[in-house]
């Protein structure tokens, strides 16, 4: 992704306005989620957002299960219409997703779940989700699926599986004064290591089929 | 939607390599597409779309299931980071989805439809569905999901559900040298009419549940 200079520095007229949008994402907080993605990423050469679509287009191919990351929501403003040629969209803005990530069907149950990657050795921020994920997560609960979310820990080396209830739990327990992260202790205990393999590298299915089956 | 206009009418310069790509869709078939919408929509006020979305809006504010329009897929190329605003997109393409556009869960089961309008009296053109749709619904079914389709005929003012199975068949023997289209009255014989209401104005999942569980 490149900047594109305009003449005065300024934006045009019509992108000025929607910026008061309030879930639009500001400028620092969409380079901060970038750039924790990239620093996590860093000593280790995938994300783990490439080795989580990397592992579901392998079970797909397979025939194992079908489960793909939602699109990023994307607000379109203006669209060029060139002839002969692919429509461009030339303002458009993100928006913060409604639900959880990644969802899909495994032997007939629905799994539905957010991936999140860290730095911090001792906890994971709850910062990470935001309040419609976790009532999305509740629902999900209530409706029979299987949610939960996979973290990576970089610092460790260390992938989970952790259910949703106890992530729902934490964000309860924070709203009434309670401590604004999980702890990585907790995790270990509570979650469930991914074993990290070549084909697919992040066999999360195995750990949902042993533990929620 | 609006053009933006370039001085000398022409594309910069970024825009040009990237319109080869195979999975861009070109401005004729995007055009279609949101034509064959609006047109379809004329007479009604609400699309199709617009419809299952305040649907599914209330499925989810009453805690009935979740189910959820994934996003329109974007390619992003150049991406502005004004200070304290929000990022703006400057250059971005609509890819082809590679999944069908809803998904969810329902009393432990996973559903997963694509929604199509058509103003033709007599069937539904098999060019509203694409190669990856229909291998995406095949998983689906073998992964024990409930896959189907909700179709509505605007000139008839009626909206059915019918299985993926259906769509499949026809799909393979067009392949064969069949016909192209799936016909109105086998629609009537082999799926269910959507009763309309008002809240939800298309309660699909009363017919999901009668004939599917």
């Amino acid at each position: 992704m490149r900047n594109i200079r305009y003449p005065n520095g300024k934006l045009p007229a019509g992108a000025q306005g929607g910026t008061q949008l309030p879930d639009r994402m500001k400028t620092e907080e969409f380079l901060a989620l970038v750039q924790e993605k990239q620093a996590s990423a860093a000593n280790r050469g995938m994300s783990l957002e490439e080795e989580l679509n990397e592992s579901n287009a392998y079970y797909v191919a397979q025939g194992i299960a079908s489960v793909h990351k939602k699109p990023t929501p994307i607000q379109i403003v203006k669209v060029e219409y060139p002839a002969r040629s692919a429509a461009v969209i030339r303002e458009a803005y993100f928006r913060q997703p409604s639900t959880t990530d990644y969802n899909g069907v495994y032997e007939g149950r629905y799994l539905d779940f957010e991936a999140k990657e860290t730095r911090n050795k001792t906890s994971l921020p709850l910062g990470n989700f935001h309040a419609h994920q976790i009532d999305h997560m509740r629902l999900v609960c209530n409706q029979k699926g299987i949610a939960f979310a996979i973290i990576r820990f970089t610092q460790h080396d260390e992938t989970y599986v952790l259910s949703a209830s106890h992530i729902i739990r934490f964000w309860e327990e924070a709203a009434q004064g309670g401590r604004k992260s999980i702890p990585y202790a907790y995790i270990q205990e509570h979650g469930h290591l991914i074993p990290e393999g070549y084909r697919p590298r992040i066999d999360y299915l195995s750990v949902i089929k042993k533990h929620y089956f």
